[in-house]
């Protein structure tokens, strides 16, 4: 493509050569002189520049004079744009493959992928145009909406660990609840979703869990979340919309925490917050607070052992 | 099924009207008129009146009166019981799935049942009643005992991680032991039991493992524990009976806890602890004295820094 | 085997009858009379010589009278050596199995193994000797070196977690990049590593990463590195060769660790570290001022609260 034409598909403003023809896109140190390469950062802009790189993106507010550009208002933005161009086309297993175990009793939207080896229980609903990936499990009566993507390995809708003790036994508790998944969501390899002991549990619409997560039976995870690698939500988690977790966090079953919150990497969070919250440290608190009780604590510490 | 015999069913008294059919449980806030709730803690016993349900299960200490109900001395256990009559019949893939890979060396017990794309490899024993989910894998030699549970994804026997160092590299140390899985043992979605180097992996009767945990080899878990999500268990620990490990807690290798202990969320145990032992913390120490020394740092950091 | 003919393999010296059998290799607890035992550290020499087993390996510098045995320099090495003699010859699943999916786009060298439900995605190359074990995934242009290990449930070369906001929506950024696995790794069960935006997420040559893992999009972990399990790697890490990484430890994205350095179980990683470094504690810093560190807060918080 041309860089004009670029340009165009993200609003841009074109600087220099609109006409350079632009074949793929590659980091700035290891761009070659028919690729693109993206300024997310003001100080990598002049590494770009200096970059063998046809043609770079940058931010309006970056001065670029001796390489050709497109200037945009929010350069990671086009940088989605341009790269959905240079992905491969298409989905490697279109359709439903031949090896995928779908029961009658499922109801599978229009332009639905599910990959290879995956297994989905009886009464499983997805979504039109879903893909689910191989080797995914879905459990009975999950129900998947518009859009989503589960990647290779994760588990959904498979029994909550539930259990009653009786003279020193775990007696297992039936869970008969369901995973209902909204739309849009993308759930990444190996990330693991407990149906409901009763109920559902519950990933809102537009979130986002990285690899290897786990979410228990009965959480209820608000919509336009985003969840890193590693996170333990123990049951009856509730999230509200547009939280953002970090990675190696865990959460305390039966907490909630309030919309628009940001729980940073490890925290351990063991019990309610309200909206707009960041949090750090174990047991987590205001980020702040955590931040001037670890600063203290350090100073304690030197003004008693000054050291050499 | 009508109330009162759900009553015989736990052992319960009826109160109100025990002709009164039920379809179903759920939720007390997502009841119908069909369905039976159950009140697990008082506090939630008065939205279990005034919910649509048919009727609760509460405990014989609570004061129902205005619904129909079954009083018993254990609501939690009263749950699992009346669940299993609500669960799915049978089990979606009964038997051995014509996917499962089964070699002839194995030894699979009556009642048994595999599900598709599972991969057994040589001389794996499983015993009677054990349900292996879809896409599970079990190495040679492995050996499951009676009416276990393998759920998804779950990877049992594979190889510890073992290496000598030599002039800077890794060299494998073959991993020529197994696993041993006692009976009634629950292993969730995506766990991983390594193989011993010598000898046996064992996970005793009873035991429960939650999703995403990782058990390494030459681990001795004991009877009837329960183990949460994302633990880790480095080489060589020992677990003695009945001790409980919340969710993302790690263990040293060659570490031995004692039985009746309960390990709480996050901690790092990096010794031996004796029975009884309620640990938190990390380094792990007994809970009562980790609470007084992050109690005591507060307090000191506060005082050193009084903030406005 | 005779134990003189396995003395030869290890080229160690043979102690007592060099003319027992051995059939196998156990613990020392379980062993009996036909095996042989490895005493790695000396405290546990006299239950070696005590034991059943027919003979024992032990340190040059060990004193073995009473029992047959052979004495090296490293025993560990030699138990690696013995070991693969008593290990199972060839594989459960050699060669490409006939349910593995591998397009014809893959270069796949001599040698390979491929398990069962094992699925590639175009233009995989897998380099010779290597073998892929059952229900791995591996996506597009993943290229994978010599002798390489990758166990069940490993998903290699799944997307990145890359997303721009916009209007308080995650919007997917395509990820376009692959990921490159060196000679000689070992990749364990349900480790999850995701191709990069752009460019290549890099595992060196000879590196070895235990269950359970994440390495996200970008890394570049150096070579004949050892990583253990539950660990998580942000996105663009770098670790240089030879870095050692315990459990259940945690980088932030972007940081750099030098090479031959040690971090320690459950350290949290948030800035760079140079060469040789010995990494402790949350955020971590050097071992000793971290261990210097949490001493002083304890002996702080037990003179202001002395107890009983």
């Amino acid at each position: 493509m041309k860089l004009k034409e670029l340009a165009k598909l993200v609003s841009g403003k074109v600087v220099g050569n609109g006409d350079v023809i632009i074949r793929g896109a590659a980091p700035i140190d290891e761009a070659n002189r028919r690729d693109i390469v993206f300024v997310l950062n003001e100080k990598f802009l002049s590494s770009a520049i200096e970059s063998k790189a046809a043609a770079l993106v940058a931010s309006t507010n970056d001065k670029v004079r001796s390489k050709s550009a497109i200037l945009v208002g929010n350069p990671r933005l086009a940088m989605a744009q341009i790269l959905a161009q240079f992905a491969p086309r298409g989905f490697f297993f279109p359709g439903i493959h031949k090896t995928a175990i779908v029961p009658k009793s499922c109801k599978i939207g229009k332009g639905v992928t599910i990959g290879p080896y995956t297994v989905l229980e009886e009464k499983v609903i997805i979504g039109a145009g879903s893909i689910i990936y191989p080797q995914v499990y879905i459990g009975r009566e999950t129900r998947i909406g518009k859009n989503c993507i589960i990647h290779s390995g994760a588990r959904v809708g498979t029994d909550g660990f539930g259990y009653v003790q009786q003279a020193g036994k775990h007696i297992k508790i039936p869970q008969i609840g369901i995973v209902l998944i909204e739309d849009n969501v993308e759930i990444y390899a190996n990330v693991c979703v407990a149906r409901a002991t009763l109920g559902a549990t519950i990933i809102g619409q537009g979130t986002k869990i990285d690899n290897l997560s786990h979410v228990a039976h009965n959480c209820k995870i608000g919509k336009d979340c985003a969840v890193v690698s590693l996170v333990g939500f123990a049951g009856s988690v509730t999230l509200k919309d547009r939280v953002y977790v970090a990675g190696q966090v865990g959460f305390k079953g039966h907490t909630t925490i309030g919309e628009d919150s940001i729980v940073m990497a490890r925290a351990g969070v063991s019990k309610d917050f309200p909206a707009r919250s960041i949090l750090s440290g174990f047991p987590a608190q205001d980020h702040r607070k955590e931040m001037a009780l670890q600063a203290s604590l350090r100073r304690l510490a030197k003004k008693a052992n000054p050291g050499p």
